[in-house]
């Protein structure tokens, strides 16, 4: 990237008073910078010019007054497992990383919600929540701090009956960027006072403020749970399955297609021995009673679609062993293709939709010669294929790219949209104005300027397009 | 109001513009004028200048257009039962009425959505259902339209179990102020891409656009119903039964308090003998099993909390009953209190904070001498007192603002909003900046800035503050 003489003196005076204002805790370590210049994405690093470690709001704000003045880009950095080049410095600046604001600030037991920083993680705020009943459903896979999950609208494998970030975040602390300290909602289960600016920093990536902080509802542990794998003839009947089942309103809280291609990696890789089709991995939470029922309704949709083989995990052990299973699909498959990297997909569509599109998709990818095993929540409409990929093979990654792309647009003419839970970034910029039309398009832009007028909050992602 | 001799030519000018657009739907009578002037609430009639009936996206978009080019106010209106002036012509100008707009353009039963143009009601919507299987549960009370609640982002009885139309819209068609058409979100369950339009829309209030259609998550509906009243000895004793209901997951669709001064109103109008004392009126949906084991585990909370006399009501007539009781309360306070008229509040707070809310305020209602009863979502934290005023008496109108006042700045101590469900139109500008901070309200009125430059969308409400 060509830099600018005076840019570049620019920002050593910035560095020096980010230093000023918060010592050892700026670092400019060529290993530091390269690791706040990735997700977990196939993106390419693009390294900030220094990485903050604030500890407080007052921090984060003094930070960011202090790059207003100058002009200088600030992006907000939470893990690093973002998948679309969500933390990407494309004109350099500076990386704030959360991960030290780290301290659970509150929980309210009777009221079911905590105020967390942004840093916390959620495996540590359900640590933290064990003894208290309660916990916090939404699970990325990662152990994604909760900053994060806000900032890219977050859901995963519990999003089918608990909701997504967009449910689950009932207000923040935001640094503005202009370096005010503002807060958005109250600890109100609803409101209807103003605009919803809860909502519309969540899935902001980052580009119209830092959040800071964040309060959230929090769930009541089931007294049951009981999960189960089950197989199916193929995609269309396993869909349709999780059509009726949520039809007649069971509180199903998960539902996750593996295809036949993933089960063959995992049976290797886990040493499991799951019939090799393509197969539904279930939870189910409720009373004991309600459980029995659920599980019962269940039994009597699937077989209506040709179910076979039920095989259930009620201790936890054996529930922990059957979702590590899924939750290790992505290494499954690396295993199977060793040294390559994963390209990971996103789409959602009307769940009518589901089996056309993940049918259309596999026969793409079949065409494409690609090893591109296929999950999803299928309860939600939403799947990923992970295309694995020689890392020194170009013409393999084009392939990706434009098996991406076509799954993209199929998605999208399926009344759906081109990401369910992993968000724009850079990779999706491409397909916004496709989505929304320009006339949305240029409402959010406006919103950004609105609120980002010297675009210094993270340059290039969401609204660049 | 003062108006220059130009203006009132302009808006002249575009009243006939209007009509060689829309003919015989631009009315300038002053009964209908009046009639769109106002809510159901206290505040004043503002009439505008004139009101379009509009029958498409295009020819709102066409309205718009004309009133932008000579930057004229326009007020879009539903079923005029709004509550905090949010429909009054402040400054005059045009007012969309979009009664005429009442086609439900499809129902998707497989993927449980249905796409609706903005004035249709919530009771035509489900009179079109009722062969489905689904239902859209948002029940304010009144048969609003669509539109309207989705710009007030309204709730009510079932937002408990349902969420509110924050949860159940899953995108728009908007016209923008300068009569684009756009369309926010996708018919996919979830997504993360980009700002969340959807939810900036939905309890905007008109001042960013005009929303023409909706699309709205359906329910199913449940295999068993029941109702119930039961009494408790107190507000107290009820919230808490409340609290530990929904601790232990119990999906209760609906949870009502109605205080003892209300049950006594409603006896004598609705000749009911429901014991005086403070009430919930509860409402269990799911299957035959499930409700009665939601029964068993509230019938043992609520004897914990002191409760007495269960009245159940099981079928549809019986429960039609209840909730008709319920619903008349407002009607039966008038018949306390002929010729009075009736003064609505709204606050939500933190449920552990709802049993001091209600106690304060009762304590402030019975110091002002006001004949004030009290009701409220009690599973969300949202209540609302009702004043009924004497329309001559403007001593006792000031006591009531009083009340109302003092009532909001408790919700808001007790981290809680100044209104739960009716928005903030012109009666709770005063309290936006108590409520959000001026660093929140200041990025509300830059967005309302960014996307209204010229402030025409339903000016004075909201942000004006």
């Amino acid at each position: 990237m060509y830099r600018p003489a005076a840019e570049i003196s620019t920002r050593q005076q910035l560095i020096e008073q980010l230093r000023e204002l918060l010592g050892e805790r700026v670092s400019t370590s060529p290993s530091v910078l390269e690791q706040h210049g990735r997700g977990e994405s196939w993106h390419p690093v693009q390294a900030p010019d220094a990485v903050c470690f604030p500890h407080s709001n007052e921090e984060v704000a003094e930070i960011v007054k202090r790059c207003a003045a100058s002009v200088t880009p600030v992006i907000a950095f939470g893990t690093g497992t973002s998948l679309e080049g969500q933390v990407q410095a494309v004109n350099g600046g500076i990386c704030i990383d959360l991960s030290e604001m780290n301290q659970i600030l509150e929980v309210n037991s009777e009221d079911m919600d905590c105020r967390v920083q942004a840093g916390v993680t959620r495996r540590e705020l359900n640590h933290y929540l064990r003894e208290t009943g309660l916990f916090f459903p939404i699970d990325p896979g990662a152990n994604t701090s909760i900053g994060g999950m806000a900032a890219t609208r977050a859901s995963g494998t519990n999003a089918v009956r608990y909701g997504t970030m967009r449910e689950n975040v009932l207000g923040m602390t935001v640094v503005t960027a202009k370096g005010d300290i503002i807060r958005t909602g109250t600890r109100a289960r609803k409101s209807a006072a103003g605009y919803d600016l809860t909502r519309l920093f969540v899935g902001s990536e980052g580009t119209l403020g830092i959040i800071t902080e964040i309060s959230l509802r929090l769930h009541g542990l089931c007294e049951s749970i009981s999960a189960a794998i089950v197989n199916f003839p193929d995609v269309r009947a396993a869909a349709e399955a999780t059509i009726t089942t949520i039809q007649m309103g069971i509180p199903i809280a998960r539902i996750e297609i593996v295809d036949s291609t993933y089960i063959k990696a995992i049976n290797a890789y886990s040493k499991t021995d799951y019939p090799e089709l393509d197969t539904l991995f279930l939870e189910f939470h409720g009373t004991r009673a309600g459980v029995a029922e659920q599980v019962q309704m269940f039994d009597e949709i699937s077989q209506e679609f040709g179910a076979t083989g039920f095989q259930w995990a009620e201790k936890e052990e054996d529930r922990q062993k059957l979702w590590r299973a899924r939750h290790d699909a992505y290494y499954a498959g690396l295993a199977i293709r060793p040294g390559y990297r994963g390209y990971v997909t996103d789409v959602c569509v009307p769940i009518s939709r589901l089996a056309d599109c993940i049918t259309e998709t596999r026969a793409d990818i079949a065409a494409s010669g690609l090893f591109a095993p296929v999950l999803g929540h299928v309860g939600d409409g939403n799947f990923h294929t992970t295309m694995f990929i020689d890392p020194d093979d170009d013409e393999m990654f084009q392939k990706a790219l434009e098996v991406d792309r076509r799954m993209v647009r199929r998605a999208i003419e399926m009344g759906g949209t081109c990401t369910g839970e992993h968000g724009i970034g850079m990779g999706k910029l491409k397909h916004m104005r496709h989505e929304h039309g320009d006339g949305a398009v240029e409402a959010m832009q406006a919103i950004k300027a609105a609120l980002d007028p010297h675009n210094i909050m993270n340059p290039g992602k969401v609204v660049a397009c």
